[in-house]
């Protein structure tokens, strides 16, 4: 069993132990892939549900980008919404060089709007699991995303073997009611919760309870239901890349029977891992299950299927159940245990230039629902701020930096803060062009009592070293040093779990304004973010 | 009885003869409106049915703009819809010299995006009742729209008495499903028809037949769904402005047991004319049908209470049944009733330098149902007329004119067209400044067989004289020697029966690039609309 965080993607898994591996020097020529996009409204039934999606040509999920590293990705997104604008953020892609081309709204560009094409223009600077989505409003939620697959170049190899093509296992969480109704509720006074998602979806299938839907609305039989079915070879080892999309739920993974080894993250090679199952006797259910929150969402399934028999036989056993979802050790654990591949480590610097604590917490501003980092909730400004920084439109953005740390000497991270309130702010942190960062993430309770909730935190622009994970509340003197300095892994998204803490290092190295924010839709929309600007002076031309 | 077209509004009714009026100069000073309106998504319950709707300040209907002819309306639109763009056009107000203020996007502007602001500013020229609506895709059916009443100057009157200050009554179409379920389903491959809307509502109220719902979709009990209920002393004379919004329905509007006079319409004053109803003892219903369209809407209810009685006590009779919906003839009669007032009669050129003779027909085009004049579909370009014509930036827009004719000596109207392929333009009719135009409108068979609709016609940007109106296909040679020109009415918005004919004509006085369309939603998306320019090189700067 293997569970995986909202954004924990891009994992590799292979069955067998490694052998050994070759690394050459590169000298083929990188190629352009070049896409045109339409961007449409589709009525789809990913879990037999019918409900109005948005698609890219007619699909949700969208297509694969597969590309070798070092090539030149080109997308012509040709916005067909109707009314609806559109910018799509290319995750784990650092836009090295190319800030104008993150895809997000208010940071390095305006949405798109109907009618309106923008073309997307970048190198994929990595081999890894990398991926695409939405990144306005909370449109994401509405089926606009998929994976970017870039291999390791000629001559280049992975430190693993497999015997058959990769395969691409793509998780989701699914909601019947629309990305309006949606952000509607969130930013409603009082607050209304959007609720848990209907349906977790393997690979764009899953299978709601239609009960007495009609079958114009629910109908099990529609073939867009059913369920994946990955077909394979008794013995042989396959190469697995695994994400997750959600817009709210961290998820677990597993195949039933079968052990998994984890052999990378983030496009960073791991050291591998192996992840058990208990042992089963034959054919297979792949599962995932909503872990960090109470389920209120059925499993995922999907069949592991092996050749010869039928890919859409049912599995005769019950699914497995998934990990108890308030398991925070177990979670805590399999970060720590997440370590850079020996032969590939990039060792972090040994210390840093500037130390940033960020303490969220849940707030009211003027009676809405917020979260907030230091008791600032940020809001994006209409003007990108690569734009107004370009131009100096002072207006733009509150000028003030945000502050650095908060009280933690007095702050009580377990229980419902005594006074909610917060204040709303459009100011970023400035970081010296090429200065090494600390950032300690620190969680807390709610502003419901007992509760403290996951959070998948996402860096756009840059790497950066996990340095460690633990439980409570981070000290400054102590918890430094347990850092691993040694074989840290390189991410872009890491989870930050209830009641702990969460410290990265990164260098700020590409010039630019860039986000760093929970992955949660719904967090993100309420404020859960932070803006990271350095050397945004050397920025080049906006596109046309 | 009283019949009103989709927008054939701004009828002020009195219940008793015409005396006398009086009329001043006016030497009164103009005033200024000020409005800032969020634009903001909300749940509503306006047919008792809970469902995401675009408000203004929190309101759907929006608030009444009142004003003075002369006055300067200045409205602030901030657009808060999250991911959507927004554009709003003053339906009735000619934006003489103004044509950046009309509200169309594609035409006049570019929607505004969210977290933006557009201000339109605009004089309101002529006494009357007029509307705003949303003008952009079919985002008006989600409820953003209402009225502009204009009354006359200081100095002067209207001619006709009434007691009490007058009252409004808007008329509404309303479907459960999203705009974007809407525009999805009429255009996509193949077609799938809207159906017909789920309630009307008088002033914003109707009741759906909730069935097995639950209360939180669908509750019979909410307040915002409590019949409109109008309060009035016996005896007394009553003004009422009446406005139909609907997005699809032509409707009757009828007060049980009372007689109704039509005093003006769209701004003018007419020959006032008494839309009789047979006798009924007492306590009364008001009640708005579908015509045009086999009803498979219910009627549109509200209360017609006499002090003192409570005002939502039901009346104890069962609402009128509305006027036949098929009977075409008795509509054209009724369009054919309709004069100016002998006193404000506005004389038309006795001749027209041109004769344009628009046909309308169904067709696809590469799959598509589309709706077409004279065998083209229209779409409107992405970068605004105004502007691309200002730029003279000739790749935004089909330059070639579209044809001014069809071949009228061979055209089957009665029929469905042998071959329903069409093609689709940006082009637009180029008009001399100040010239005099005439539009035919010509109905024929849609692509079902035995069916012809009715079209709302609007113009934006001018007043036309109706010089007729008739059945079959028009005859340039006899027809002509009918036209009205003696004392027509001048309108903004005309209808188009079944099979029948209606002949406009206007002088291209005001600078600009203006719409002419069908203003159903639907048919308005599926191409069923032109484009007038003239002397737009005279138009001044863009706003900010």
């Amino acid at each position: 069993m293997f569970e995986l965080l909202q954004c924990r993607k891009s994992l590799m898994i292979i069955f067998l132990a490694l052998k050994f591996f070759f690394m050459f020097i590169s000298l083929s020529e990188a190629r352009v892939h070049n896409y045109t996009w339409d961007i449409t409204y589709q009525y789809k039934s990913q879990d037999c549900y019918k409900k109005l999606a948005i698609t890219i040509n007619g699909m949700t999920p969208g297509p694969v980008i597969s590309a070798t590293e070092g090539d030149t990705i080109i997308v012509n997104v040709v916005n067909k919404l109707f009314m609806e604008n559109v910018a799509i953020h290319w995750h784990g892609i650092r836009q090295i060089g190319t800030p104008w081309m993150d895809g997000t709204d208010g940071v390095s560009q305006c949405a798109t709007i109907p009618g309106d094409t923008f073309t997307y223009q970048f190198v994929v600077d990595k081999a890894g699991t990398h991926m695409y989505h939405s990144h306005y409003g909370v449109q994401k939620e509405s089926g606009l995303y998929w994976l970017i697959k870039v291999t390791v170049p000629a001559g280049k190899s992975d430190p693993f073997k497999y015997d058959d093509d990769d395969h691409s296992i793509v998780l989701t969480d699914w909601y019947h009611s629309s990305s309006y109704e949606e952000a509607t509720k969130l930013t409603s006074v009082p607050f209304v919760w959007i609720g848990e998602p209907q349906s977790l979806l393997v690979n764009g299938r899953g299978k709601y309870d239609c009960g007495n839907l009609t079958t114009n609305v629910c109908d099990l039989t529609n073939p867009e239901c059913v369920p994946y079915s990955l077909t394979v070879v008794p013995g042989k080892t396959y190469r697995l890349r695994i994400a997750s999309l959600t817009s709210l739920s961290a998820l677990s993974f597993q195949i039933e029977g079968h052990n998994l080894t984890v052999v990378e993250a983030d496009g960073q090679y791991v050291e591998p891992f192996v992840i058990k199952k208990p042992d089963s006797s034959r054919n297979y259910w792949m599962s995932t299950n909503v872990v960090g929150r109470k389920p209120q969402t059925p499993p995922g399934l999907a069949i592991f299927n092996y050749n010869p028999n039928h890919f859409n036989k049912i599995p005769p056993t019950i699914p497995p159940p998934g990990p108890a979802w308030n398991d925070t050790k177990s979670r805590i654990n399999q970060s720590l245990a997440i370590k850079a591949h020996r032969v590939f480590i990039q060792s972090p610097p040994s210390t840093s230039d500037k130390v940033i604590l960020l303490l969220n917490t849940q707030n009211t501003i003027q009676g809405r629902t917020r979260w907030s980092l230091n008791n600032v909730s940020h809001t994006l400004p209409h003007t990108p701020y690569l734009i107004a920084q370009r131009k100096n439109w002072t207006d733009v953005f509150d000028q003030t930096p945000p502050p650095e740390s908060y009280d933690f000497q007095n702050y009580d991270i377990y229980n419902v803060p005594g006074n909610t309130n917060s204040t709303s702010s459009t100011s970023f942190y400035r970081l010296e062009f090429n200065s090494t960062v600390d950032v300690i993430l620190q969680n807390s309770n709610t502003m419901n009592v007992n509760n403290s909730e996951t959070h998948p935190w996402h860096l756009h622009g840059h790497d950066f070293w996990v340095l460690g994970y633990g439980d409570g509340k981070f000290n400054m003197s102590s918890d430094v040093k347990w850092y691993n300095l040694v074989d840290p892994i390189m991410k872009n998204t890491v989870p930050l779990h209830p009641y702990g803490w969460t410290a990265l290092r990164f260098r700020a190295d590409n010039p630019g304004i860039w986000l760093f924010h929970c992955h949660i839709e719904a967090h993100f929309l309420m404020g859960m973010l932070v803006l990271f600007e350095s050397g945004s002076e050397m920025v080049g031309e906006p596109p046309q």
